[in-house]
């Protein structure tokens, strides 16, 4: 299934017994339908706050299904905030996580004086200007493939991930702006994959660049110390959103 | 004042006592700040759940407040729903409804066959394929200067309104797709004033035409008709976005 969600009323993806998660809302609505209960794999463990235009999430569901219907009683069930754009079979060893190649994550960033109330839960508010030229040239260290410690936050638990290390390949990452409008900023990067909080973590850093806290030049000192200490601030939730996620064949 | 508005806990601009209006809240913020209360006109009376971008807000304020401090204060007092986007004094004769000479709006449509969360609270969620050149060429027979009494919904009661005619000059109306997205729809439209409810009342007409409901052609037979029962349904207010005001002079 290609998810979307609207991350605020969230406490996150992953479910979390007696706490309100987007694949804890989703997995009761499917269990609603198929009347029995479900287990989800998300592609993208987004946090708090977090939203998802195209999450994608698999699930291991009786053949006789018909999954139009299913999307259409999805998304009476899960309107406004959760909405499944779409569903389809899959093969038996597709996994929404471990099958996926590449995912996009956009950032949005609302720069100007007064805040804007129309994207208040899906911007940044930043009052003081910046500087879009030096956080797009502060981008430039991060592409390719590099131990990203810096702009990760270790996991408190072992979570059984298999790739224990935080190596990840980045192969974009653009700054732009949106709707002929100067103030609104969109950050767009895609990656074989994150680890936890690196998205924000990286726009935190290079929104520091573009407010002239650090220099473009500065990133790549703080990518190869490898050290959580080293990076800048961690931009809040409510500005991400998983954008897309990419596999290795057209479903 | 330039005031912009999420509308959706509003039950719209003109104060209510006892009911959250935008009014109200910035009055109250206001009379916070200046210590005595004060009366507020907006260039336009947007309904309950419909949205700002550009509201011009007029008050009798005294002449030692400093403008900027002032607009800094009330942005704290009022985040993340309302945003005082500038401020400036005006001539004693000004008044924010009666002198502006035009009023833009924009509506926004979602398009595709399942909703969209991430715009749930911002645009009208419309399954069915419309037809976005049949929706335009509807718009042709609205410009210029026309009675609008069938887009029109009557007040109840006499309020005041110098200009008791439902005569409107329409200047310009137009689709088109966002973000290059074709799913995403707005329409923005310009005249020199709107009676209650004629945006979404001229969209909720419009998206008939688009849906094959109606064809263009008719739309000149609706306004002509000057029926309220004439015209097709009226677009729901949360798509509504009242974008700028024009003066006949820069502020």
């Amino acid at each position: 299934m290609t998810v979307a969600y609207d991350g605020s009323g969230f406490r996150g993806f992953a479910p979390n017994p007696g706490v309100p998660t987007v694949a804890g809302a989703l997995g009761d609505a499917i269990a609603t339908v198929v009347r029995r209960p479900v287990e989800l794999t998300g592609a993208g463990r987004t946090d708090a706050g977090v939203h998802a235009w195209g999450q994608v999430v698999s699930a291991d569901l009786p053949a006789e299904i018909d999954l139009e219907d299913l999307v259409r009683r999805l998304n009476k069930l899960l309107a406004p905030s959760v909405a499944v754009r779409n569903a389809c079979w899959a093969g038996p060893d597709f996994n929404a996580r471990f099958s996926a190649n590449w995912r996009h994550y956009r950032y949005e960033v609302w720069n100007a004086p007064t805040p804007n109330p129309l994207i208040a839960g899906r911007a940044w508010f930043v009052a003081q200007p910046l500087a879009v030229w030096a956080m797009q040239a502060a981008c430039d260290p991060l592409i390719g493939e590099h131990d990203f410690t810096s702009f990760c936050r270790r996991p408190k638990v072992d979570d059984g991930d298999p790739e224990r290390s935080l190596v990840r390949r980045i192969t974009s990452a653009r700054w732009s702006t949106l709707d002929d409008d100067e103030h609104h900023l969109r950050f767009e990067i895609r990656a074989n994959a994150f680890c936890h909080q690196m998205v924000r973590s990286i726009v935190g850093t290079l929104v520091d660049v573009g407010l002239g806290k650090a220099s473009p030049g500065d990133v790549r000192g703080i990518l190869v110390a490898r050290d959580r200490e080293a990076a800048g601030q961690v931009a809040p939730p409510y500005g991400l959103t998983l954008w897309e996620v990419g596999y290795p064949f057209c479903p």
